[in-house]
This record gives structure tokens, sequence and C-alpha cells, in this order.
């Protein structure tokens, strides 16, 4: 039997107790984290890997959470395609949106792997460095979601451009969906092949989308990459945020892995969808701003919801916040374990 | 029987054609508006009533709706409060956000209703301008999206701040949503007073809540204003955005319609709230983005979905963007006229 923890929850496999890991557990809630960025910006910390290797350990280091996902970011794939994605201090933006089908690119640059490689180099070195229980999660945006950056030109609300452009030039959108998917498949598959032990679409906008829209728009682009991670031999997993009414067609999709967000219990979420998927989530990452106390309690609840049933990984219900106390961090990670040591 | 279409579907009472208008019908998609808001600003139209009445008649002249909303804005009523109010052009700000229990005004102002009476003319001079099945609808925010505005000092993502307020100052955070509670209550009931033949309430963020959380800092105090109106003798409409989760909670508010976004279709909206309540919604506001064949269709599905089922209001399922063609606005206003054609 696989002696990770979190693989073997990932496959439904009994495990002594809950694997856990935090959605930007690599990020700016982390001290050690921003002294690194107070010496580079957010895309030279990616480029490099001995850097982009060190802020992935780093949480596994301070916490021992039992994966260890790569620092890195959801639009950096979109870079060999030409759309100039900007990090700025207020979320990404895109320098030249997409309009028209011809902003849309023929298809993948030849050189795209060349110009990704630091992800898989930075993937290589974690992999040497951890302990071979620990995978590495390597990770990429769903089509759906990078199309709306590219689209909006950056983050949005209503995500009127991005649906104005499906409903006028639906050719052109399919188009661009194709490619991204195409893109995405072609990212992920390097990254296991550079080490990872499992990997993740996160499709963070899709919730914007009615049920009928997102099995248009969203759906058979996410099958898609999931079919090409089919053969890797690692776990599938699908986050979307906001899904509770893409209940339905989330059934449906060919993962082994679904992440929840914190509107979908988890005792409601296993009742629906835990015959078939293994399911990760679901702290509202918000309780991480609250008491220690609270952290305890809440994430007892989430605990409680799932009735230790198998397959659960524990994860909060999107990213961790950049305000999160360290002590809240502790709380949490520390509330998973002695949950557990109460059930057996 | 009632002559108003509107106020019959309210009441679950049989129509001879589905009522319909939009949230945000007088607004900037409109040149007739624009046209005044050349002249002066937001806040300036909402102070006077004689604008106001003039673009609160303006949708209703151009497409026939069969209720007119009032023009003003959720935030009106709590300029009163102190809290520094701020329309701008990218959405409202707080000038002086809610940081700590101190900031909690102790009660509404003695001069609290001359403050907001511009609401009340301006209600009262629509009503003498319309025929009278054509009802007024007042509104106003439900206390946890106004909350939410006033401690992140205006639009959020994560509603960090205000869920970091809730969890480390319950008491204060009940006190303040308590507050708004009974100011919009006041505001409501004096619309009604003024001529409103109807009264919704917006809970635009509530979606960011679990149930769990909902039932707690936002569903008692939506509850008080709803008791607080029972007795007024107009329907009570509640829109709830992004809510497919709170379905629960919503079944049991004291409200005679519950406004519905275009997540949850409406065939299953009416199967779960149906027996209980009037639904009003659900068109994806996007859609009159697109060509007026797909406003056609789609909003032919909608009202597919309800399928005859009495107590049915068309809506959008969010508030008409700026950006809308006014010939999709006449499709959709004509697709469900001839849509009822059909039927009889």
């Amino acid at each position: 039997m696989n002696e990770s923890l979190f693989l073997r929850a990932c496959n439904k496999q009994p495990v002594e107790r809950t694997p856990v890991w935090m959605m930007r557990q690599a990020g700016r809630y982390l001290p050690e984290y921003r002294a690194v960025r107070e010496r580079c910006d957010f895309l030279t910390l990616c480029r490099t890997p001995e850097l982009a290797c060190e802020v992935t350990l780093q949480p596994i280091r301070r916490f021992g959470f039992d994966a260890a996902v790569i620092f890195s970011d959801i639009l950096i794939s979109l870079e060999p395609l030409g759309f100039g994605v900007v990090f700025g201090e207020k979320g990404p933006s895109i320098a030249k949106p997409v309009r028209r089908g011809g902003d849309v690119p023929e298809g993948l640059p030849t050189d795209f792997e060349q110009r990704v490689a630091f992800v898989y180099e930075s993937i290589a070195l974690v992999r040497d460095e951890l302990p071979a229980e620990v995978p590495v999660i390597g990770f990429a945006g769903a089509p759906f979601t990078l199309a709306s950056y590219l689209i909006e030109g950056g983050g949005s609300k209503s995500y009127a451009a991005t649906k104005t452009f499906f409903y006028h030039q639906p050719e052109a959108a399919h188009r661009l969906l194709g490619l991204l998917a195409d893109t995405v498949s072609v990212h992920l598959l390097n990254q296991v092949n550079a080490g990872a032990g499992a990997i993740q679409v996160f499709d963070s906008w899709a919730g914007c989308l009615s049920e009928v829209e997102y099995r248009v728009w969203a759906l058979p682009y996410v099958q898609r990459i999931l079919s090409a991670l089919a053969g890797a031999g690692v776990p599938r997993i699908l986050f979307t945020l906001n899904a509770a009414h893409l209940c339905g067609a989330l059934a449906e999709v060919d993962a082994e892995v679904l992440g929840i967000d914190w509107r979908t219990p988890m005792r409601q979420a296993f009742d629906r969808l835990g015959d078939r998927f293994a399911l990760q989530g679901n702290l509202d990452p918000t309780v991480l701003l609250g008491t220690p106390r609270q952290v305890i309690a809440e994430t007892g609840n989430v605990l409680s919801g799932v009735g230790g049933r198998r397959g659960h990984i524990m994860n909060l219900g999107h990213g961790i916040l950049p305000a999160t106390p360290i002590a809240n961090v502790e709380a949490f990670v520390q509330a998973v374990r002695e949950f557990e040591g109460e059930e057996s």
C-alpha cells in the first residue's frame, strides 16, 4: 500500500489519519515567504526554480502538510501564448485581452515547453527534497476560468465580457477553450513527468454559469484535460469554486477527487458525490481569520460532517487569505490530527 | 380581484399573462437615463424627487413593465447613520468604515426620516403618475449586505474584513445588524406609506455564507424586517443572489415572493419553493448582451421551466447590465408576452 496518506485518501483507501494541505499554502501569510518576496517579485519567484522550490517547502517544514503544492500560478501557462499576462499587486491582468476570433492563437507555440520549463524544474527540485510519502501537487487553471481572465483582461464580477464573447462569437470561443484545454493538458502532463504525484485543475470562476451553460462552456474542456491525464497514473483533482448548483454536472467528471467549497456541507457533498469521488475541503478560509478556538470548533464541524467516511482530504474551501495568523494554521492542522486521535 | 398583474402574481392568483419587470430597469442602459445623468450626479438624482420620478417612469413608458421600481440605492438609508457613503463611478465606498464596536451608532438619528424623505417624495410622485395597475416597488438592502459594505468599506471578493469582524466582535456585529434591520424596517414602512405597492429586500452578498453562517448573520435580520412589514398589506419580495445552497433556509422566510438568480433553474426553484412562495426571476442578465434570437430562446427556456405554474414574476436573475442594447430588452419583453400568447 502507498505510504502517502494523501494519495491513499485520493484513492479512497483506508488512512490512519486524515491528510491535510491548504490551497495557496506557499504564500503571503508566511513570514518566511514574505522575506523571499522582499528580494524578488512574484514572476521572478515563479521563474527561479531554486526560489520556487524553497517557498514550496516552507509550509511543509513549518506545518508538516501531507502534500506540497508547487509554487506557481494558474495563468503561468498562458504566458507563452502571447497574451501579455501581468502579475500585479492587485491580481493578474492581461495586456492584450481577447476581443475577437483573430486574437485566438492557432495553437501552442513550438517552444511552449521550454518557456514554462521553470515549473517542471521547480517540481523536480521539490520532489528531490521531500520524503517519498509527501507528493508534489502540480496544477493549472481550467479553460473557462483562464478564458474569463483573457477576455475580461483581469478579474470580473459579472463576467459580462466573457459571456458576450461566447454569445456573439461561439466558434472563436470554442476555439479558445479548446486551445486552453490542450495547453493545460500538456502543461499538467509535463508536471507529472517532472515528478508531480497528483494534479489539480482550478475552475475558480465557473460558478457564475448555470448548469446548462456550464455543460456548454466549461465541462467539455475540463473533461478533455482529465481524459488527457487519465493514463498518467496520478490522482486528478477538480476544484470548482461556488459550485453548489453544478453538482449534477460535476458528478459526471472523470476525476478521482473533487474539491468542495464551504458553501456545500461535507455531509451533503459525501451523500451526493462520495460514492464516485474522494472529496477535498472545505473549511471557509475566513474562519482562519477568527480565534484559534473558532478554528478548532469549525475544523471539528467539517470533520464531523465527513463522519469518518473514506476518501477525505482536509483543506480549505478556497486559498488561504494573506491576513491569516500563523497560530490559526497551527490550530487548524492540530485540530485535524487530534480529531483523528479521538476516533482511533 | 386586483387589477395589477404583478400583485396578483405575487399573491399566486391567476393572471392572463406573466408580469415582467427588471431589477435596475431605471438605469444606464437607457439613453434617456444617460441624458438625465449628464446634467447631474447619481446622488443628486436620488435626492431630487422630480428627477428620480422621471427616471423611474422612463422604462415604464418605453417598455410597459408591470411594476416600477423606485430609482434609489440600497445604501441610501445608511447616509443618515453617518458612515460617509460615497457613490463613485466604480461603485459605492464608505468613508468611515466600521472597524470596532464603537463605530456602531446607538440607534437611528431622530431626523432619520427627514434625511431620506426624498425617497418617499419620489415614490409619491411616481404613484401619482402611474396607472393604478402598475405598482411602485420600494426597496432596501438586507442587513448582511449593508454590513458588508460598511465593514469592507466598499465591494469585496472574499468578505474577509466582514467575517473577521463577525468572528472577533460578535456582540458588536449583532448590534450593527440589528440597527440595520431596524433602519431598513422603518425605511420600507415609510416607502409603503408613501405609496409603494410592494417592497423588495436585496441580499446581494449573502451567498458568500454557508447555510449555518447564513442562519446566524443574515436570516434573523431579514426575518426581523419581513415581520415588521407583515401588517403593511403589500407583498414582500426577498432577493438573494447566489443562494442555491441557501434554499433550506430561504424556505423558512416570511415573505410572499423569493427572487431567484439564474444559477437555480426555475423548474427546480418551483419544485423546492413554489408551494409557499411566488417566485421572481431569472434570466441571466448577460443573456441580454447576446443576440435578440438568443434572448428570445433563453426567455422561452425560463418560462418553459415555470411551466405555467401560478405565482411567477418574470425578471432577470440580477440587475440589468449597463451595456445592454435596447433591442434586447424589447426582445425580452416581447418574448414574455408572446410566450403567454401561445399558451392561451
